[in-house]
């Protein structure tokens, strides 16, 4: 099949996480966590991470939902953007599991700031109000947008005076991490996020993600989130073995930053075009554009993608680490040939 | 590592399942479901189980409570056997995400019968009781038994008699197919089963199952239900593939049949031991006996096995598509040697 | 206690309630809804309404948290205003009980309309997204403003057209039909209300609401899910008996049209002020008001009354069935006073 | 109508609890628990048990599980009897409001040992297993006895060295009270009661109940817990006025030792009759006993009353604050005619 710019979870796997995943189907190992491949590759997250508690799950609602969960009380909320994975993909997941709520709060460009936060912390210790307990952002954001380090310390900071813990649905962190070109650990957990949902499966990995917690006696009874929570694989080693490969030789990092490589020559090649509006800041791994209507249909009769509001005509074009200049090139053409000029 | 006793979950992936894994690799495919391998593995697993409506997820507990969620409502009831998964080994999960309740019946051998769920059936449209909806058997048990078809049978028609839906927990479905002799369908779907969890992971998948409806419209909303879930995997290719591999040349049950012929095998040069007393009969891949305290530590120093009972000194030993004679061989010689004659 | 203007529910029990309250307290009842009172009363409001089945419990919250979990599966939600009570004054009770979610429109009377709710009908069909099952309005709403008849079937038409139910929070039901001076049936159940709250406690009773469905199939269950969610009374018969009296010659119409002209009363002697600025069209029994910061502590140390928006100074002022023309009189006084011309 | 013998639930109320409930009806208070009342009202509540923090309640249903929920996480699970109301009597109420589930046991007179609760604490920090959290237990039991205080105090000390919590179902707890002649916080808090529900409408009360923590610092979100859980009610003068009344002059004491009387002549009267087995210690107000299927149709013509066990012909006869000798005497007359001698 063509490669596409539908999602970078379109893509397949990486030969590297393959063959590390084929290395691992040999011979018996203790299942539920217990294997030696589990235990040696949440040390090296927390290695890259600088610390914390390491947990594996299937996908990325799962680490966003039992990460939050572990946070929160049912009588509490989770505020959010209002383009939040958690709030408008995740089916109200949160909500059935946790029996909480969530606050989204609109945004331009799915980036929360304090001052939007702070707004929201009304009717605190009011009992028929859901108390704001944790603040949830998303790095980089479903918009393809990148929180600053500064930005990310700001909110940190925000939490901390108000008694607000910091979630991160980190599903592209590595597209983050190669954008601001710092490391993992200072804008994950050094810069104050409680919980992270470190995200594998689009960068590469057939489908597995962390949980990790800062404070790792926050994450004490996880186990049993998670087990209650139906993400606690028996044979674990298949998750630890994908994200033990994207750790090698730092293998998470450079496929990022291919991937947003890819997505900044496409923003090149159509930025020109008049009738492509460009509609978010290209950080990451994705192009945000809005197109005349009638050129969507055929454009994707070639190369898929989302139509992210089909009012505006807005449309996604994600890149990934199997993108190929050729394939950008072809894309950008295409673009070229049906938008016009 | 050794290969051990412990359980089929401690064995790897089946070569076949891997090579097909291993060719789902590349290019890109539609996630959430619309890829063409997801679809037609799924037609072929309709077409095994005589119809039916079929979806993936990640985990036999997710199969179980998944199904069983969509069967019945929070006010209702689901009857199973004391040891049931569903009821011992899934943390209360079902409770949690269906806020309904489970009705665990003590019995000997794993098995329900009409008369034992009979006696439950009490209540009935009583405000105050939880009214029993559904009724959960395994197949193969928690203790390696398993139903005939009569007795399959004789419970779904005390099902459709009461108006209770009938799931089975088919995490060792194979090795049930493979002890009865008869097509897996007559005694699933065409028996009167109405949601299936159709187990893959302890039949040499790295981690998959499927839950299959018989009734195409009982599972019209299940869709929303997985993904308030959280299993629904964003790559299922890779899910797929690996039931496809297990479908294909049938071995399920090839892998099925070999591991209860080890779990026979073992029996067999067991059972005449004196100190080693059987307890349940051997009719899947599970030998489960009661041996004295002080050996159970010193067998597994080599042989690792779960302890059932510790009260009693019953324990567990697993059998698994990759057990060999050789293995076999080896652990009931050193039974042999540690418990004596 | 002097009588303020904080809330109805400040207010106590209507002489009539009380004298029911009174007669209901002697001798043996059948418990749990199967007393003759209980029977008898339910029926006279399914005349009241034209049909319907009733059923009561212990506040609003309850009413419309049990109707509408009654109403939708977890993974649907229901839309709403953003100053619906069951959004900002019930602590996040529905998605606790139901597992669903709300979806808050931003309105500046508490009306949805049409073409607001149209607007979040997107995402229809996608597991990825919560799935709109259901509307929730509030009649007389929290700000105090009504819907017309005309108002109410359009929403309605919308409804059935996509495929939603309507709930009604009618916490304040009353002071609407007082309002509009139409019968209560045509503008609930006749104009396509499924579900409708029936609120007495703030119409003089000491504590009780309704929960009517008009589709007597859709109620089917409601016994389970009032008992399941803690809100099944033993002594029913003193619920029955609140009702009972509200019903006898009409007095829930006329106390609410005593508490709709006293606010009347209230916004006539204000609305000259010039530092008084109403803020809603005053059509029940509440009057909104943005009046200076200083003024509020002041004037509440004789009367209560609640500041809605600590930011503009934005307060309510509420009247009930007991609150006196002198009450009001010697209130605007005071405002006149403290606010000043 | 005729007092019957069916449940405390189906006596009135208490003319002194009427007398309460008008004076408290007049003028305007606060709502939400922040009128004088309730707050006079909790401190005597408070002052009985010596210490504690005291909620309200509509009945004894959210009594238990609210209390319950306040002490687990959906994780853990609550150990009871098989008879005890939570389990049996509450539609599952606990499990889909907390998520967490019952372990029940099952006792021959209600009455939960050391020994049976201490063989249930298995699979301890076994991520696969509900850990066991809270022990519940009723008194005076379903079955009409009573903990002695050193039952409660073994098993009170047991729970601190495993590390759990003991909840107390004290619907009829002034019934035990009365039976034990000890005050009633000694078999309460001061025995090592963490959360207690102190039943009111069963002695005589409209419909309240109140929730006592022993522990302040364990109630502090108790009120979100309540709101969240659909049980604040807004007049709650009207909840404490009644236990106000309930408390003065000892009322509750009184009442009680009178429904205990009550049982104890009827117990004394029929007890003799040779088809009357008694099939319980009559300790409380209540009477079980098994007598012929054939006399229990024609006793309920004139007096009703539940059968307990269909199976057996087991009954149920319970006497309250309002049962009069003269009932009694025509009752056992009754029981004596029909059953014979």
């Amino acid at each position: 099949m063509n490669r596409h710019f539908a999602s970078d979870n379109w893509a397949g796997v990486h030969p590297q996480v393959l063959a590390a995943v084929n290395r691992a189907a040999e011979g018996h190992a203790p299942s539920y966590g217990e294997d030696p491949l589990t235990v040696s590759v949440t040390a090296s997250i927390r290695k890259l991470l600088g610390g914390g508690q390491v947990f594996f799950v299937f996908n990325g609602t799962a680490a966003n939902v039992l990460g939050l969960s572990t946070l929160i009380e049912p009588w509490q909320s989770v505020i959010c953007s209002d383009v939040a994975h958690v709030n408008v993909d995740e089916c109200g997941a949160l909500e059935r599991f946790s029996g909480s709520r969530l606050v989204p709060i609109p945004t331009t460009d799915g980036k929360l700031t304090p001052a939007l936060i702070e707004e929201r912390l009304t009717g605190m210790g009011d009992v028929h109000r859901s108390q704001p307990r944790a603040v949830s952002i998303t790095q980089a954001t479903e918009y393809g947008t990148i929180y600053s380090l500064d930005e990310i310390k700001a909110i940190a900071e925000l939490c901390r005076r108000h008694n607000l813990l910091l979630h991160m649905d980190g599903a592209r962190l590595a597209n983050a991490a190669a954008s601001l070109g710092v490391p993992l650990a200072d804008f994950t957990l050094k810069a104050g996020v409680d919980v992270l949902s470190f995200g594998g499966t689009k960068n590469g990995l057939m489908g597995a993600e962390a949980v990790v917690f800062a404070d790792v006696d926050r994450s004490r009874h996880f186990g049993f989130v998670r087990k209650q929570g139906m993400q606690l694989a028996s044979k674990t080693r298949f998750l630890a073995a994908q994200f033990g490969a994207l750790l090698e030789d730092d293998l998470w990092l450079s496929s990022a930053r291919h991937a947003n490589a890819m997505a900044a020559r496409l923003h090149e090649k159509v930025r020109g075009i008049r009738k492509v509006k460009i509609t978010q800041a290209v950080q990451a791994n994705a192009v945000f554009a809005i197109i005349p209507h009638d050129a969507i249909a055929e454009l994707r009769q070639e190369f898929w993608f989302y139509v992210w509001n089909e009012a505006t005509g807005e449309v996604r074009w994600m890149t990934s680490f199997d993108t190929t200049e050729a394939d950008v090139d072809r894309f950008a053409t295409a673009i070229q040939r049906v938008v016009g000029r």
